[in-house]
């Protein structure tokens, strides 16, 4: 693990709004890929695989959604 | 990240009704594979690979489902 | 996106008992399906292949799986 | 669907111990199978397949831990 | 299903720790490919498939983690 | 399983900040893998094949959601 990798933006689940919360979804998963595999020419390498691969990106798709129902909870959905 | 596509539309998990709120887990599930595959041209050419495979199908089912579990929590399961 | 089908029978998620609410749970996880693949004839096509895969009918359980929670907890797990 | 298969046998996501959910959670998950696949044949000719490949008997370990996540909540987690 | 297999050890999901919950998971996931494969050959044959598979590996600890989050929740996190 | 693994390092799910619960999040899916796999050779062999496969950093990243999900509900997300 490379500990210089920020795993959280902020180190906060707290966002102001659900777009917001939808980005740090999103960011965060993208966290993980880059501890995982440091190697940020591997990466590169990668991302034409997955973003052009159909089932890879409905994986991502489903990642992404566990992040934002952990995020959403966080921020109690965002209600007033 | 393309930073121009919205990731929740109308930034707000808040629907009327479960119907709505099942057709926004679909859109914003839509809106992941948009922002980590931007190519119109790309996802155009990917849609019939998963809309005829069945196994894709059965994952973007569980994408949705997992999105309407949030949005659903989030409306309190539109109890009245 | 066919905005002719229906989502979730009913528009609700409530039901009188825990087995109507699994047969939501199915229902709800087929019009999924249904709306990414709106051809009739490419669903019947697909669906000898699913029934007859022992991955895809574990998957198909797997996402029914996810429904019924979110259904279960909308019912508040038909307690008296 | 088979409208005749029983999908929550007892109609009831409550029961008296944590053992008897676990294998409430098995039976639920099977009974899908059993409502997407109606053919018992067909049924009976799947079995070796899944019951001898390691992924797939980890991807029904999966489903089954779905499942009891809701029975386990449902049943308050058998909390004297 | 073989009856005499327990599925759940102890017969509760109550731990003094979250150590033991997270081995408690561990035994749980691995009792539901015993009763679902409960021939012990078939299943020593299968160990070396799965533990040197890096993508089962990753699918065991998706289960694990999934049946940890329902024993946890029934513990309160452990907290005091 | 090997007992000499320590599933939960410090035996704890409470962590300072959402920044070290993410990490928790991280050792704790890795300690799965090893104990499952105790052999450190085929652990360091099996290390390239998925940090260079895009659909098992994927699925890496959705264990570690799951994981990270309960970690942060048991430090309440981490409001004040």
């Amino acid at each position: 693990m490379s500990d210089s990798v920020q795993l959280i933006p902020g180190n906060s689940l707290i966002t102001e709004t659900p777009e917001e919360g939808r980005a740090l979804a999103i960011k965060m998963s993208r966290l993980i890929i880059k501890i995982t595999q440091p190697d940020a020419a591997v990466r590169e390498r990668l991302r034409p695989i997955y973003a052009e691969d159909a089932a890879m990106l409905i994986a991502i798709g489903q990642t992404v959604a566990i992040e934002f129902a952990t995020i959403a909870a966080a921020n109690n959905y965002w209600k007033k």
